[in-house]
């Protein structure tokens, strides 16, 4: 469900939502543990050669992404909000210690429903304004994030015994 | 005590601590309730023509302030951490719902500890950069900040029957 908190404006805002057949507690483990994280995070041959993770308000989500040709490119912000199995958000506008960030992009909420042995997984990105987001939106947020997530259940369906 | 994820950086931040003779728990309320707020927030003969608190991450914390003249400015953002009597963070940097905010400025860090009778408040505004803190700076953070301290205090003292 989605956080009270959370005001999706469709003129600002891009939304993905997907029903996976993989359970909520390994969708969690994926995006909160770097060794998983880095093995989906970007569409391949993309590849994510460095993650920290300090899951906690504040607490800093670094990623950094490299090109095909070996271009590396850091991503820094910090988590806003970590509730176990159900919802995370985090945003590149606060550094770690919510320190405003000098290139403020967006905030993301991640929110994830167990629906039988599979997962409702809802994917927000929040946006100032419009040209935010038609820049996420020509970056390729719905196929981007489309692909990841499929990488994401190939990874997860990967490691079961 | 500061919490361990915020990271207090000189070069960029701006710190006032003081010891007041006023409980924790009036200091709190003095901060998180309106009416309260209303009545010492900015430094007299500015006036707060309004105050909306929503006090939870992502929660909306505006004031209208209303200078002699009667220019009002508004100020929007959202809490980051509340922890009663103990931590209040807020930022302008995300509006409510955490949506990034068009004109960033800091973060501040409300930090209260019990002492005896009285509390030790410390107040931390976290800026982006060197630019935001001296701007900060010249716009009289420590006198500012200072005065509505003496002007909470002599509230909290006035409720008392």
């Amino acid at each position: 469900m989605t956080s009270s908190v959370i005001k999706i404006d469709p003129a600002l805002d891009l939304v993905l939502e997907r029903e996976i057949d993989v359970p909520v507690d390994l969708v969690w483990k994926a995006w909160t543990t770097p060794a998983h994280l880095k093995e989906w995070f970007v569409p391949k041959p993309w590849t994510v050669t460095a993650c920290e993770i300090d899951l906690r308000p504040g607490g800093r989500f670094s990623t950094t992404m490299r090109s095909p040709e070996g271009q590396e490119f850091p991503n820094e912000g910090c988590y806003l909000e970590v509730v176990p199995n159900e919802r995370l958000v985090f945003t590149d506008t606060l550094l770690p210690g919510f320190r405003p960030a000098p290139e403020p992009f967006f905030t993301a909420v991640l929110e994830l429903t167990r629906q039988g042995e599979g997962t409702r997984y809802k994917a927000i990105a929040i946006h100032g304004n419009q040209d935010t987001r038609k820049k996420h939106e020509e970056m390729g947020f719905h196929d981007g994030w489309s692909t990841v997530v499929d990488q994401m259940v190939e990874h997860i369906k990967a490691q079961r015994p």
